[in-house]
């Protein structure tokens, strides 16, 4: 990432300030900070906050144990004044202090970022001493919409996790525990480029009715749908996040013919994801063609959700969303269908919306792969 | 663990709203919610939330697509009832009303976990209608005094640890890189048993004056003092974090001399440690040790923090805090000095606290591990 593009991010979240009448933006460690800084700060007890004014002022608090690794981030070319703290000072009062000296306008109309700790943003509020508001979409629409840069990361995450489908074969096998298979998987997750493992699911036969199942001791039959979700983090801060299917062996004719319209349903929506239509009606795309065939009812989710520096983030593809899609929006197609007691299916790439359509990220075979 | 616990612990906390006069608690997804069912839900942007009335009246809300795995759970007979909400249903007003209908008496006094993000904090307060506020100690009390239970599983996190840095001789050598060495103690973190690796810090020569730093490309080369500073969290949910010092040959003679003071006043802090001693007299005796040597203004951090269910809970062992230690407390002794530019070096074990005395949970070699 290009210090430019930093400071063109600040520069903007300084002028939706000014537009909405906010006067300064408190963010903690996680991805807005990350977005902005390109700095992953812990989320410690320890207060560690980036300050934004609506006239581009931009201080950093750390500890001062966390100094050095805050320096190691280009703050000064980036306009930050760093500022810092012992164990035994009060950072609030000392950030709020700093922020009111620096800033010749009164500071009324204070906003946090939205995954703040609820601690924090009342500490914070009790010392700049306003009633602090969310910062809601101001950080979350800058992000959605994805830069040349991040696209390209988006691509590579996309291919990295490619890479570990589609050497399932080395791993999934009747007679291994979804724990084992699971093991083998978060190591290549790391081995094919990503920094961080993010979540692992291997959900066979009845535990893929259950869509968020990580792990388990059950040990794998053939003949058992196996629903692979996986995703991890680059060192770019990018994430990845693609299912596939699987069987070992040949899967229940009632399952192929359900998954066959589960393929129907996540191309339909792949291919309507384009410019200018809305989130829920790209959801409501896929929904149609499994209410259609009577699986409506066990598709349990939305069809989508936005991923960047976070796994989820906006925009949301769900019915409610009257959001339109423009180019630069990233996100999942992801239908589903969850039986109680028998299976799952699920099917998901990651889409990047570019020259008015979604080009898919991940690009491994969306058929059932029988091992 | 066994349900009674879990029984034991949700009734004390509503002992605990009724003896301050609160009405209700609200726990999001987190150690808080693990700490009193068991649940280790995903800290997602869709609401999970456990709701404890004063009269011990538990509500646990999930996601629709998430009710399959806290169903895994023996929420019946926790005594809590389950409710569950669809993609386009509004989860904080449905628990609202439900708690709202189930509860004879009026609810006004409500509080919420510390870490929850602020934007479900003031969607729940619009919710209910009442100004929310923190839950602060009420609940970090009881988990900052560990049962039986708790003291065993922080035993085995702690035997699991001292496996991986009884091993650190195969991957440590000049010539290779943080991330190298890095990259085989996560692996060995779960082979030792611990179901995720938490933290991995190698940090060689000038990298060591940065606490936090974690894993870089830099070469170890001979004569460097290395932090390695390791923990991760076991299949009981407790943690690991231990660290101890390397040097690939010989260290400088300066760096040798520090470090036997350190190992005074990493011991010397541990022996303090005995029931009715506040947290800050145990800190005030690593600190007097360093500075004593003229080593005190490089002791940059507290000596210690709690441990648990989280890597950092209370009590905090820090200057300021009056905090007296009692049986069953858990935490951190870890003085440090860092030299910017030269080196670092930090000594840690987690202690518990039984029969009136801290015992290390952590039983490697504190001497300088020369390689």
């Amino acid at each position: 990432m290009q210090t430019k593009e930093y400071i063109n991010r600040i520069r903007s979240v300084s002028s939706q300030l000014a537009e909405q009448g906010s006067d300064l933006i408190l963010i903690t460690p996680g991805a807005d900070l990350r977005y902005l800084t390109g700095y992953d700060a812990l989320p410690l007890e320890r207060l560690t906050c980036l300050a934004i004014t609506k006239d581009a002022q931009a201080t950093l608090i750390v500890p001062t144990l966390e100094k050095p690794a805050a320096l190691t981030h280009d703050l000064d070319n980036l306009g930050i004044e760093l500022i810092d703290f012992t164990e035994t000072q009060n950072p609030y009062a000392l950030l709020a202090d700093f922020v009111g000296q620096r800033n010749k306008n009164s500071i009324e109309n204070v906003l946090v970022s939205n995954l703040m700790w609820v601690e924090k943003a009342f500490k914070l509020q009790d010392a700049f001493g306003f009633k602090v508001g969310l910062a809601g979409d101001l950080i979350a629409n800058l992000r959605s919409i994805k830069t040349d840069y991040e696209i390209t990361a988006l691509h590579e995450a996309g291919q990295a996790i490619d890479n570990v489908h589609q050497q399932m074969d080395k791993w999934l096998r009747p007679g291994r525990t979804e724990r084992e298979v699971g093991r083998d998987i978060a190591n290549a997750i790391i081995e094919s480029g990503h920094s961080r493992v993010d979540f692992v699911i291997v959900a066979s036969g009845p535990n893929g009715a259950s869509p968020h199942h990580e792990l388990s001791d059950r040990i794998i039959n053939p003949g058992e749908p196996v629903v692979v979700d996986i995703g991890g983090t680059m060192p770019s801060g990018y994430c990845s996040d693609s299912t596939r299917m699987y069987v070992c062996g040949k899967a229940p004719e009632q399952f192929v013919q359900a998954y066959k319209v589960l393929q129907l349903a996540q191309a339909a929506a792949s291919e309507a994801a384009v410019v200018g239509v809305t989130c829920e009606d790209v959801d409501a795309t896929a929904r149609e063609i499994l209410t259609s065939a009577n699986l409506g009812e066990f598709f349990i989710h939305r069809t989508g959700h936005g991923i960047g520096l976070e796994t989820h983030e906006d925009p949301y593809i769900v019915k409610g969303n009257d959001l339109k899609i423009v180019n630069g929006h990233a996100f999942s197609i992801e239908p589903g269908f969850y039986i109680p007691g028998e299976y799952g299916a699920r099917i998901e790439d990651i889409l990047v919306c570019q020259n008015g359509k979604s080009v898919s990220t991940n690009n491994t075979s969306r058929d059932l792969v029988e091992l």
